[in-house]
């Protein structure tokens, strides 16, 4: 028998990973039910094909890879150059200066934000509450002390600097949020710029929803002037151009940073392998003034969805927020029911599987999100249903 | 400025990662002579282009990722059923029971290997050496104790467990060993399995070199009777199939290990994001007794320039092992040069090369290692150099 000591903070953990939870009940369900069609809102999944210039990229690498002359073995640590170049130029294009040498490729945004712990030393974390669980899954298996920040109604889901602790701290900022939608603007980012500079602070700015904005908050952290000094930006192909099932997305390191940067690069190249070369072309295609447009199509589409959703939601007089610079709608549970409650009462009586607030944190409770990436005609059904149904 | 408390063990590793000093050097020597061609020994990343049956399936997959009604989003967690299940048949058909429930897919070894770091408390990792330098990274990284074994030409390179802690630790093996080609026969590796068995321990035995073994040796750690409650095993498509710059690895957490494997499925679902499908697609292909057949070719191909690489070695007494049930020639220095002044002799005078034994640990200090998975004429052409320069 093993009597190894294993990592106790897992007991602190919740008892699954949010989403392996939502997906156990969605399982049960249509097997206890297999002629009702559930419709899925829950995980933020995209549903829309890759685009034609990123599937051409894609074959044309695997076929490089079948020859001898166009092989490709293990991928610079950090990326390839055209595609760290492509990222940068993406960045350019919206006006922000990052370097190619400043990305740091990798198989996914969660995969950044949790390895990026590995850099860390003792100091509290500050995190939003409700969140994507994958910051606080991670400081807490790091063992690290965390400092949660309300995003309620009261704040627009948006915590402001003055519940953090005043000295030097790694703040977790995702804008476009992940539950909520809500975006920081401008002026929002300034304050948390100037709150890190004050104390010597870090920001993880995970920008993975930054192409769905459509007003006029900022797109990227590096548009505040003095960000680059004070924080490292996360983004991802995931949900921009599909790239969920494909992987790839990266992590800009400033060079006013330092050594971090350093720290990270010796991170990767002990701790990872790179992204593999096929998909490394497909990120570069959807990074192609070609692809984006392709992918800018997808996020119309997806857009519309959204607004499908929101309609029955003002229809219908319940609160919600988001579904404008985010795929994602942020309501208040109607009625009585807990989010759990709500989850199930939708996935039992409307058959449509969102996730429960609360699974984001002690402030989503009586909250609930649903996504857009779902095709058209689901998204159809569902309002049809939430119309009749809720 | 940054005033984060940063991570103090980080002070504690090697300036660089190895290759990433490696490779420095030997830019620095291209940039320098740029007529000159370098024979790349050095990294064990292989040439040969992937398989047929493999790229034709990577294509099958890129296709469906650009149709509607074939587009796949996230993956399952612990990898596809489909994918799971070849995995566990491939172990079935050398005679190893492994259940596809018991099988997590990955990016790669090096991944499983640094993450599974995140399941221990305090407790000592043994880990030989010289050894493959990501478990000590690691292990450094994450502040562990380490307790090396010295691996030496007395031992022929297979320490055993009498240096080993007498209480339950985490036990690094890696055989065929990275980087002196060593693998255990079955009588060692029951050895550690007693062991083990004795102490509580755990076993992470990476057998990512194991399509190599051509002697008796037994290919997985689940060949020894009681293995599956006290080891996991780690193996990639690195090596076998040329994954290196495809990336597709998988580990065995057998059921008997009771709450690990929880928690290695909780860690993977906060941690990472799964494998992308094509190249989940390309590893199944891979897995197919075609896939195997075409892949066995690639290895017969290395097994002959390893072949070259030891005639010469040996026409010219200088003392190495390797290269039977490994891709790796482990050599020991000729003359007085320690293993850096060698790793500079061969580069600059031979404009081979290799990797410097002091960098896979203390014991690997006066030797060097040299990678079979060249070309042919990069072989011959070694060989001819060693045969004429050395």
């Amino acid at each position: 028998m093993l009597k190894i000591k294993t990592n106790e903070n897992f007991a602190s953990l919740s008892g699954s990973y949010l989403f392996t939870e939502t997906q156990r009940r969605i399982r049960l369900f249509e097997a206890e039910n297999p002629e009702k069609k559930v419709i899925k809102l829950g995980i933020g999944d995209v549903t829309r094909p890759l685009a034609p210039t990123v599937v051409e990229a894609m074959l044309r690498a695997a076929e490089e890879m079948g020859r001898a002359d166009g092989f490709h073995g293990y991928a610079p640590e950090a990326g390839y150059g055209f595609l760290r170049t492509a990222i940068a130029e993406n960045y350019a294009s919206r006006g922000v200066d990052v370097r190619p040498e400043e990305v740091y490729v990798s198989d996914g945004s969660k995969s950044d934000a949790s390895g990026i712990f590995d850099l860390f030393g003792d100091l509290p974390v500050v995190i939003p509450d409700p969140v994507y669980p994958v910051y606080a899954d991670s400081c807490v298996m790091s063992g690290k002390k965390v400092v949660y920040l309300p995003a309620t109604r009261e704040n627009g889901f948006l915590p402001t600097p003055d519940l953090a602790p005043d000295r030097a701290s790694a703040i977790f900022i995702c804008s476009p949020n992940n539950p909520t939608g809500a975006a920081y603007g401008t002026a929002g980012l300034a304050e948390w710029v100037a709150y890190a500079k004050r104390t010597g602070s870090l920001i993880v700015c995970d920008a993975a929803y930054s192409a769905f904005i459509s007003s006029d908050c900022p797109n990227s952290i590096y548009r505040i002037p003095g960000a680059k000094s004070c924080a490292v930006e996360l983004n991802s192909l995931s949900k921009s151009a599909g790239f969920t099932g494909t992987r790839c997305a990266w992590a800009v390191f400033p060079r006013e940073l330092g050594e971090l940067a350093g720290m990270w690069l010796r991170r990767q190249s002990a701790k990872f392998n790179g992204v593999a070369y096929v998909v490394q072309r497909a990120a570069e295609a959807a990074l192609s003034k070609q692809g984006m447009r392709e992918s800018e199509e997808n996020i119309a589409y997806y857009r519309r969805n959204a607004q499908k959703i929101c309609s029955v939601l003002s229809e219908k007089g319940i609160y919600h927020t988001g579904g404008i610079d985010s795929p994602y709608i942020w309501l208040k549970c109607p009625g009585t029911d807990d989010s759990w409650g709500f989850f199930d009462r939708m996935l039992h009586r409307l058959r449509i599987a969102g996730t429960p607030g609360a699974g984001f944190g002690k402030n989503g409770e009586g909250y609930f999100r649903l996504t857009a990436f779902c095709s058209d005609e689901d998204a159809d059904e569902a309002a049809e249903r939430m119309r009749k149904l809720l």
